[in-house]
């Protein structure tokens, strides 16, 4: 089963990558760019019959392992 | 107008970051990992007026910076 995970930074935490990819976007003239921030994203091939058992493994590599819970949200979509 | 921007690695461009995510996955017991590919996921704020403005400058920032064509895919999700 297919699924993605998106890891982003929660609402209030700064992100200096963002703001550096925004600082070199308008330097390279694109200047209709407002805001940045970066996140992570996990294709990932789970050994599962059910949607539900996908989700319960991938919850518990989120919590564990692929995001960090205090400064970071996830979400699934499971294909 | 809020998009989404997701940069994956082309299929058959190794992962070695992916690999490493998906042992150490099984290393914290979660073994119906089958496999991991890991990208990068860009939230961006644009100034336009229309969808196909906001698209055709997002094309831009991820053929200049965003993304490496060579190796990269990238999808752009206007909200």
């Amino acid at each position: 089963m297919k699924a993605r995970i998106v890891v982003t930074l929660k609402t209030g935490v700064l992100d200096p990558q963002g703001k550096a990819i925004e600082a070199a976007l308008k330097s390279f003239g694109i200047e209709s760019i407002e805001g940045v921030r970066q996140g992570k994203v996990f294709d990932i091939e789970v050994a599962a019959t059910d949607r539900a058992g996908a989700e319960a493994t991938l919850k518990t590599a989120c919590e564990k392992l692929l995001a960090n819970t205090v400064v970071e949200n996830y979400a699934i979509e499971i294909a």
